[in-house]
């Protein structure tokens, strides 16, 4: 790739326009960012590697918002609000309609979740996206994975199973005639919804919160391990639309349910002082979440079944294409 | 790559103990970050691709000092002190030797300039490393590239042209026998100066700065571009290494000077009201810099040999291996 070619790259990123706390933007040796009195800067950087995070069949659509919205999910998780975004874009080869699509449907997507574009580095190189998004949080609110303690009450937000069921059809191991449900997975895995507005509303409530990528198992353990206790929850009450119910053999259906990852959902513990008004956010619609269990002092991760068996888990994986 | 494996991993990355500034640092969804009153945050980005940045041979020490350096020589060229950085590892394999030479090499010399480790991401697929450092600078003092006016004076730091030499050794198509040269190129390549002191005192007094990657020329051209001005240097006054002059067929060392790049010198512009406080600068010793020319109303870069000819130069190129 030579110099010529990535000024035209260049081109397709520099539109970012006037942004909030940007004196100086995509363009310079560094971005110049005001952080306003009272906040925190918070930092997360994920990569997206083609066949590994995403099939070769990808559009640059496609990978542009699952790239953005998979980061934004660690915001989210933080009970942080987004701002900013770097973006390091290794491509085979330069292509001015790939980059086009994607430098579209990345600035429209940050753009709708409030966050700039305000450096990056193309290099040349099997594609893959590096994304580092910064954001704040009032000072001493962010939420972390190691606050919980025994006796704390456990939520997941949305629903869980469609990121692996959405995993399961695009590597061809199911297959799906509807095409609504067809469509519905594959916008669940590459415009996962980072669940911003409800890690906000957790800040000063959570005890704890991580965001679902390993699957619920792996990432309530994490939780677990960084607070020092264990977690006991009820199968029957993780939040699964109706259509997954209907489209998997169960053993399969329990995998992608408490293992499979890529939810983004967010995961959460609230103290027993709080429960009420989580409660109350919950019944009146402004929170979509679900109470599915209890923090413990017996260390690790059961779920139980409806007859109060603890559930055989299988270890979580991390799936390649 | 199992998750297993990837929490062997993280083991060789959660070493970075008590930071300034680190309120919560790698293993969390994000890390949580504290800005000083009075200072604004830089951020910049860069990616090492194996087989592009640099070679197959490389030592994973080699990459680990040169993916840091590289960025943190974006941080200088801003005037600004690093203080956090992220990392994302994309490795083909997961072997434990390359692992724990290339986390201690990046861990000690990250120590060294003052900058610790708050999150990564590690995937599989090709080898290529994502580095993002944050830094501070305060408020308004920041270098950028836009900011000299016609008359203002032109400076390099340190030498010019073994950045592009280290590549010739490289790629072998120049082969040196003197060991200590050749140790001396391979050095300045796998560790080049960041020249974060120097920028720091340019802070206030330069009114442009860039480091030079792309080429003297290049760069220099940036600047002018960003500034609305053009700039004359002479070739006689640019600081070039006494055994490069003499290792090197002259029409190849005028390119390697001029637009070889990888040097990660600093060039800067300062305007004259601050030139001899510059000068004074550079006659205690505090700053090695030269003078090499003249920013001018006429758009972009000349440079002129012994007899003020208007010197032919070959197009800045991009390397690969």
């Amino acid at each position: 790739v030579s110099l010529n070619e990535f000024s035209l790259i260049q081109k397709y990123f520099s539109s970012s326009g006037e942004s909030k706390g940007v004196t100086l933007g995509v363009g310079d040796d560094c971005a110049i960012l005001d952080i306003p009195e009272g906040k925190q800067l918070v930092a997360t950087v994920d990569t997206l590697v083609e066949g590994v995070h995403f099939p070769v069949s990808a559009s640059p659509a496609d990978i542009a918002h699952r790239s953005l919205r998979v980061n934004l999910s660690d915001i989210a998780a933080m009970g942080a609000d987004p701002h900013w975004f770097t973006l390091a874009l290794t491509l085979p080869k330069v292509s001015e309609s790939w980059l086009c699509d994607f430098s579209q449907a990345l600035l429209s997507d940050a753009l709708y979740f409030g966050c700039s574009l305000v450096g990056g580095d193309t290099t040349a190189g099997p594609l893959s996206i590096t994304m580092q998004v910064l954001g704040t949080i009032p000072i001493g609110s962010g939420l972390t994975r190691g606050g919980c303690h025994e006796g704390d009450s456990i939520y997941v937000t949305g629903s869980l199973g469609e990121g692996a069921a959405a995993l399961a059809l695009l590597d061809a191991s199911v297959s799906i005639e509807s095409e609504d449900i067809r469509s519905r997975l594959l916008q669940r895995f590459y415009r996962p919804e980072p669940r911003l507005k409800e890690g906000a509303c957790l800040r000063n409530v959570a005890s704890a919160a991580i965001d679902i990528s390993d699957g619920l198992i792996a990432d309530l353990g994490h939780i677990g391990k960084s607070s020092g206790v264990g977690a006991n929850i009820e199968f029957d009450r993780l939040p699964v639309a109706p259509f997954l119910l209907g489209m998997a053999r169960q053993a399969c259906l329990n995998d992608w349910i408490l293992s499979g990852g890529d939810d983004y959902e967010l995961c959460f513990t609230v103290p027993r002082r709080n429960k009420d008004f989580i409660e109350a956010l919950i019944h009146s619609g402004e929170l979509n979440a679900f109470y599915i269990g209890e923090m413990c002092k017996e260390l690790g991760v059961r779920c139980y079944d409806s007859r109060g068996q603890v559930m055989e888990l299988k270890k979580s994986g991390y799936r390649h294409f």
